[in-house]
């Protein structure tokens, strides 16, 4: 498991097995059973996940009870509430787990202390983080410009390996739509 | 002018007068009209620009010819077209200036340069990913969970400064709702 996150990095910055021992020896590892939450609204957020098995999501309920997805992390992503662990606050959003899952996971202070251990790391996390960033603006363009129908398609251009993981209740929560409306654009 | 430039970094890293003047080197300057485009859909995007005065918006135009605005920058604010600039490709957004507009730019190219000499700048321009990227992410949950009222609300708390400066007609696209709903909303 531990050369999924090695490779995750060495995609930006190369690693030595010694300075890979040093990335891993500030990480921990998260086991966690299927439904179970990692993250919870209201309370604080200590860590940011790199997920190596399963899949989880991230989503915020609103008053009146609804649920909306902000993200799903599978393999070789990273999940948080950003908010909550990057200006330590208590959580607005939940994160659980659609699948078993296994996680390295990180608190804020040990990545601190890793960027200043290890220099090009502090280079990764601006890089993952500008990646994020670009994701998050172009869902934003997609909610406000794209129809149901062209939120989908992008969905499975964007994510085939997800959509037959996903329960389709949950895809349509995504995406914004109705269930009937995913229903039918799914046949 | 310098001032603000220097004031946005120091709220995270201090700098000497001797390290600022090297973060300057790698800045120009840039002064713009009302009206004109700095950014346009299909070009390249050579900048990322920090606002000292003026204001600009920065807009997708979908295939149907309706435009959908993704954000304003004001004074001491930073705008570009993420995915242009980062992953140097055309823009998919367009960038106009709302009032005449002066701002401190610089090229991806420059700002590793930048990131090089002067270790503490990465940590800065990480910290702003950051903050955009949680600010990015409570825009898609607003549009996602909160009706035009309360996004309408939302945006004045966030951005006193910013609701005497815009015509109403844009921050309805800004909010995505219609320009009869927001006239309803602010009397």
């Amino acid at each position: 498991m531990e050369e999924i996150l090695r490779q995750q990095i060495e995609k930006i910055v190369p690693l030595t097995d010694d300075e890979f021992r040093l990335v891993l020896s500030h990480f921990s590892v998260g086991n966690y059973k299927k439904h179970q939450y990692i993250v919870q609204q209201e309370n604080p957020v200590p860590y940011v996940h790199f997920v190596v098995k399963g899949l989880l999501k991230s989503f915020y309920i609103d008053k009146s009870g609804k649920s909306h997805i902000l993200q799903f992390a599978m393999e070789d992503w990273w999940i948080t509430d950003n908010q909550g662990f990057y200006k330590e606050e208590n959580a607005t959003l939940n994160i659980d787990c659609l699948e078993d899952a296994q996680t390295y996971y990180i608190t804020l202070e040990n990545r601190d202390q890793l960027c200043v251990a290890l220099l090009k790391m502090e280079f990764f996390f601006l890089q993952k983080m500008t990646a994020g960033n670009i994701a998050l603006q172009n869902r934003i363009l997609s909610l406000m410009s794209k129809n149901s129908e062209e939120r989908y398609i992008q969905f499975i251009q964007l994510y085939p390996d997800l959509i037959h993981r996903i329960p389709k209740t949950l895809i349509a929560s995504y995406l914004g739509i109705s269930r009937e409306t995913l229903s039918r654009l799914s046949h």
